[in-house]
Formats: structure tokens, sequence, C-alpha cells
């Protein structure tokens, strides 16, 4: 079991030329930065208000996820997860991680009889249908997920898939179709569970959704598609020991927060980069933008997060990344893979412009195209990080994911804002509440504006 | 047939208070500002230089695509495009707009007898086995797509595709398997073509990757798969003449390109988020998000596409669009979808938090999710364009995809850039060449750096 490295290098002067920070400063006054930022978050650790620490120790939580997963997973041939924002990024981020790609078209012996996992977030009329309409809904669980109990979007289908659910089951067999993740003792699907008798799962009051990967909302989900979720919890458990000193040199999610900050408010290097070479990372950037963007967007402060994934994103962003402004670090994640054996046939030898790709792997050709953008960018003097990951399993992923959430937080304390709020999306919120009739919120006056302007 | 509709009111003073644009400025300097521009692109356009203006008006071609597709499409149940960032994205973005979702899932009957279609972009192990090894490769065609019929990742790919046919067809039948789409006359995948006697695409010399979506790159798989190619074609060729002229306010593309660069550079947004509200076009955005970061981003200059999905992102980007830094312009496309009619039910009516939701449809809740958005930033200063596409259909996507294409091109003369070009991947192509040990490209020295910095 081996965590995941952070390197540094490409940030730092002697090997970025000019572009890179003074590598003096990382004993100085940068470690200096991050001990005072270290000591703001540990003062709201200490006051209980950073939940998502305690998830990796969380013992009998874990052990009712799995005792749900277990007996559920038996029963359904579809697992549809309800939820959105954080509710449902990190169901994708494991499920798109750890389970076989394209897990939802492979057979049930495939699947070792572990169900088909799919996640409902947007309230996108042709794909509620169209997935609505395909699955033997007798044969599926949803899993809905908010923490208010309340969000729009999820209860709406929520409301949506019982009623299709009604049309096919007995009515006292509805029930048994959901189960509800959500707030404790708060809210309308905690008040529609203990009248109905829905199985439920809780989320800690201190867990805000985009940090709740490893709470029941990302971990039943995986566990039920027969992820090893004692390892995840396990690397997740050793990266936040890994990351709980004081020691900038000693701390990857420390030093991962201290230097994006500095380059983004000392250079306005802005625009911060995930670029995982691994297609099962792709959502992982997906999830890593919500946590970045929602917890340090905030007071006209916070980096913007960009999702790429290579060797893809070589050919549509690398050219802006290589010579557009100088406004951007790229974080590479190089994972090696189980399939990097897959060997290119030395085939049509005569013709230059294949012949030296036979005889290698398409692992080592995708390793080859993250060490030559690595280089061309440092050539080009624009900064990077790699994270060197290893072998993609449980185990690395959550680890991955708890250095991503304790470096979120001790962005916020470097930037000066709480990590914690999402203030700036009640808004929306309520004027959605308006214009759907809601009683109480006001609805936005309608208006198309100048028709010189619309063209 | 309706073309959309760029409205640009909430970008201007009247509608969008200080941080918006002088309306005035649009009648008078922008108006000459964007002349200038499309002086340049009409000289360009003149020497031969802006292939794909010609595409839809090109009718040989989109004839030979539709016969290929109607003799193929028969033998196969299976399409493999084979094809990286120009060559794949805009296979991808068709594919997710004008097929059912989930259409590779479907059984033959639902798809109407219509083949799969995938795309392979990535050289991933992972991916390219698991799909290689579900697929019935006596029954899949592999499309082939690369301009210079040189590009790595692609060839790589061809190759381990070529080797695992060999294994399961007679010798004789390998290359009836194949389609490539190349260059009229040059590179390896022509010369092998034309020494064996494999069907091919000619992709116009003066047309480049991420101008092809109307190429025979974009339109075979389109074809292949049931679209309608002519209605795609008639609907960018409406588009492309209400975009031709030099007139500002009656010109959408002009006037989308006039505003963004405003925006980017006299104010500092410099991100350019474009957000439709629908789910079938979440690969519209990735594949603007080419176009714009590699036609634009050079010299130092460029914008940051950044792509978003309405209503997802109100749970994760939004916090970021409504309380962040001043440097971003939002682009909603509000599209009215054929599915909108799925039905909230009135359950729990006596539970508030969900009561307000029946009686309303999944397609006018999101339609308010975008509407309350949209006023949302409104009122932070926050700016914002909207493109309405009305119907999701053939016809409107072609349309759509013209006007970003021309957009673009008039975006590259007032940057001040070549839109046509992308120097900044030539670096990181020949290095991963070295590192593959092809004749005549350098390797860069490895070198793990600092153990100091690696944490």
């Amino acid at each position: 079991m081996k965590l995941p490295v952070l390197d540094a290098n490409l940030m730092l002067r002697p090997a970025l030329g000019e572009s890179g920070l003074d590598p003096a400063r990382l004993e100085g006054e940068l470690a200096e930065r991050f001990r005072a930022a270290h000591a703001r978050v540990e003062a709201r650790r200490a006051e209980g208000e950073i939940g998502f620490l305690d998830l990796p120790r969380a013992v009998q939580a874990s052990r009712r996820v799995q005792e749900l997963a277990d007996s559920f997973g038996q029963l359904f041939e579809n697992v549809v997860v309800v939820g959105i924002g954080g509710s449902g990024l990190g169901a994708v981020m494991l499920r798109d991680a750890l389970l076989a790609p394209r897990w939802n078209e492979r057979t049930a012996e495939e699947r070792d009889h572990f169900p088909r996992l799919y996640v409902l977030d947007n309230p996108d009329p042709s794909t509620v249908s169209s997935l609505l309409d395909g699955l033997e809904l007798g044969r599926t669980l949803f899993n809905v997920v908010s923490k208010s109990g309340s969000t729009a979007e999820t209860m709406a289908l929520y409301l949506v898939a019982r009623e299709r659910l009604a049309r096919r089951v007995e009515p006292e067999q509805v029930r048994a179709h959901f189960l509800f993740t959500t707030d404790p003792d708060r809210g309308a699907l905690r008040r529609i569970a203990e009248a109905e008798g829905i199985a439920t799962l809780a989320l800690p009051p201190n867990v805000g959704g985009r940090y709740s990967v490893l709470s029941p909302a990302g971990l039943w989900p995986a566990a039920a598609t027969g992820v090893d979720v004692d390892a995840l919890l396990a690397g997740a458990r050793a990266m936040a020991e890994r990351c709980m000193g004081e020691a900038l040199l000693a701390n990857p999610a420390g030093l991962f927060a201290t230097l994006l900050h500095a380059a983004d408010v000392e250079q306005g290097r802005s625009v911060h980069v995930l670029m995982p070479y691994s297609d099962r990372l792709r959502s992982l950037a997906l999830w890593f933008q919500q946590l970045w963007a929602e917890s340090l967007g905030k007071e006209l402060k916070g980096p913007t997060p960009l999702p790429a994934l290579g060797a893809s994103d070589q050919h549509s962003q690398v050219q802006l990344f290589m010579e557009g402004p100088h406004d951007k670090v790229v974080v590479f994640v190089a994972a090696a893979e189980g399939g990097e054996g897959v060997p290119i046939p030395s085939l049509h030898g005569e013709t230059e412009e294949l012949g030296y790709l036979g005889g290698h792997t398409l692992g080592a050709l995708l390793d080859a195209e993250r060490r030559a953008t690595t280089e061309a960018l440092r050539r080009a003097g624009r900064p990077s990080l790699t994270l060197e990951l290893g072998r993609l399993d449980a185990y690395s992923v959550g680890a991955l994911s708890m250095l991503f959430q304790i470096a979120t937080v001790y962005a916020g304390a470097l930037y000066g804002v709480d990590p914690l709020d999402q203030p700036g999306v009640e808004l929306g919120k309520r004027l959605a509440c308006g214009l759907l009739g809601r009683a109480g919120f006001e609805a936005p006056a309608a208006g198309n504006g100048d028709p010189r302007w619309r063209v």
C-alpha cells in the first residue's frame, strides 16, 4: 500500500526557471504562511466543524453501509443514485475510478452479480425518461441522497421515480425500493422515511455535500457495487495522518494548497487545471472541480478549477496551456494501471509514421505523452505539479480524495474564506422556487429585454 | 425551421448595471471593431483558407458520406470511431446531441437497426481493452480519422484494433472492417488504404480538425447512425448566411465574438463558460472548448473556455460564478426539448418542501432553474449571454455549430491571432516521439528532480 506522492519540482525556480517560485521560500515565508493556515484549520477542527476528517474512522457508519449494501445488493439488479452536486459527484467519481469500465453494459456475470449503478443528478426530461423507461423497475433500488431533504432537483426526481415505481410494483412494495441518505434528524426525506419505514443512512450534520464522498453518500453506492470500502477508508486514513502536521514539506495537502494559492495571488495563475492521464479519473477532475470552486469561490476571490484529460486534451486545451496567458497551473495525475500491458503490435513496420509505435504498450504511450507534455510546459515556463498515484485502486483513490479535501480547507484558510459554506447559491435556489410558485418565494419579473440586442 | 437566437441583453448596461458594456458602443466603436475583423476574415476566405465555410454546400462530399453510411450501416452492429481532438469531439457532440440517450445500451430494434457508436480517442489501456473485449469484432467497423494520417494516439489504436480483428476474422476480411477518413492525397493512412483497397473519405486540406464537424469526420458517424445529415447541413448553411454580413447587430457570430473579446480584454473577463441546460449538450461544451481554446490560445493571449452543465453545476461551479472574481462570462444555452412533458406527480402534497413541485414538468423545472440562475447572476453584476436553441434537432445543432465556428474565426481576428493554427502542440508531440524512440526525435532527459520537493 503506497500513498500518492506530490512532486512540486516544476513549480520551482531551479527546474522551471524564472517563472518558478523560489524554493527557499518553502522553508521560510511559505512554510510560515502555511503554519498560520494550519493553525486556523486545527482550531475549527477542534470545534468539530470539519466533519469529513473523522469519516475514515467512523467504524459504525461504515459497518451500517456495508450491511445495507450486502442486503440490498442481493435484491436489486440496478441501483440509481438520485442526488446532485456533492450528493452525486462522489458516487460517480468512485464508480468511474474503481469499477470495471463500461460497468453498466456488462452482463451480471461480468459484474460478479453486483448491480448496475446509475446516477441521476440533472432533472433533464430526456435523460430521466430514457433511463426509467429502460430499467426493469421491479429490480431497481433508488438511493435518494440529499442532506437537507429539500433539494428541488432531487425531490422532483424522487417524485417521478416513485410514481413510475408505483405503476410497476405492488403498493406495499414501493417503500422497499428506496434508500434515503439524509440528515439523521431533520428534513422532508427523514420525515417521509420515518412515516413509511423506508431504510435510511445518516449524513453527519457537520459534513457538507462536497466533502461527503467518504460518508454514506459516496460509500454506499461503492459498497453496493463491490468496491473495497475498507481499503478506500484505509487510504483516506493514512493520507489524513500524513496531512495533519504543520510542517509544509512533510504535508502533501499543505504543499498543494500553499503552492496553488501562491501561484494565484502572487503570479495571477488563477486557473488550476486538474489533468489525470486516465479515463477512469475523468470524473475525479469533475469532483475536484466542485470541491475547489464551491469551497474557495467567494468574497471576490477563488481560483477557477479546470478539468482536463490526458492525452485527449493535448489535442484540445494544451495549445492554450502552452501559449496562452500565464494564468494557469497544471496538476497532472499519473496513474500506472493494470491494463497497461495492452501491446501495440508491430504492423506496417515499413511505414515510418507507424513503425516506432510497435513493441510499446498503450500504457507506455500514455505515460510518454504525459512526460512529454510536462516537459513541453516546463520549457515554455509553465508550472505544473504531478501527483503520482501508483496503482489505481480503492486505497489510492481514498488517499487522493482525502488529500484534495484537506488541501481545500487549508486553501480556504490561505485565501481567507470559509471553505465549508456556499452562500452564493441561495439566491438562485430562492428565485427558482419563486418561478415554480412555491409559497413565500419571490418570482423575478419576466422580460425579454431589448429586442435590438437579440440577434 | 428556426435558427438559434443570441440574447445579449445581460452583457449590457441597462439590464446588467455598471458591470455591463455601454450598448451605444454596439452601434459605434464595437461595430467598427467588428467591421475590421470581418474584413480580415473575408480576405482569408477569399484566399480559400477557411474551408469549413464551404462544407454545408459540399454536395458531392455529403452524398459520398451518405452512400458509405447506407452501405456500411447495414453490415455492422457497432461503429468505433478512432480519432482524437477534432477527429473525435465532433462525432461525440453529434451523437450525444442527436441520438436517443443511452444509445449504445439500446436494443437493435430501439436503434432502428442503426449501429452502436463508440469513439475511442484516448489510448488508455483499460478503456481500450474493455471496449475491444466487449464488442463482437466480426460485426464492428472501425472508422479511423486522422487528417495527417500520423497522429500517434490514433495510429496506436488503429494498430491494436487491427491485430484484434485479425484474430477474429479471415485475413482477407480485415480490410472491410475499416473506413479511413484522412487527407485526400497524403499521409500513412492514405497510402495504406490505397495499397490494401480500404474505403476512404477525404478530409479537405483547408479544413482543420477542430473545424471538421461538418466534414466527413463528423458527418459519417452521424449519417451511419441515422442522423438527418441534410437537416444538419441546412441549419449550418442558414446560419452561415446569417453570419456573413459586416453589420454587428445582424450577425450573431460577430456579436458573440465581439462581446466576449471585449469582456476579456477590457474587463478581464477571460473565462468564458458555456453552460447548456441539457444533458444532450454536455458534449457540445467540450467540443466548443477545443474550438475556442486551440484557436485563440496563443501569443500569450486567449480566453479560457470552461464547460458547465445546467442545472447540475448550480451545485458545483455556480458559487464561484456568483461570488468569485469578476473574471467570467457565462454563455447559457437554452434548449426546449421534446421530452419536457415528463410530469412531476403531486405526491407528499402535505410536505411543504415537495408540494410546490407537483404539477410542473421536469422541463419546466429545468427552465426555471436556468432563468433563476441567469437572474441571480444579473443581480450579482455578472454578465451572461443566452443562446436560445428552440428545438434540439439536427437543424438547430448544425446551425449552432456553425455559429460557434464562425465566431471563432472572428474572435481570432479580434484577438489578432491565427485561429487556424496550433503551433503550441508540436513540441509535446516531438518529445513524445523521442521518448518512444522514433528516429530523429529528441528524448528529454529523465530526472526525478529534487527529492526535497517530492512529498
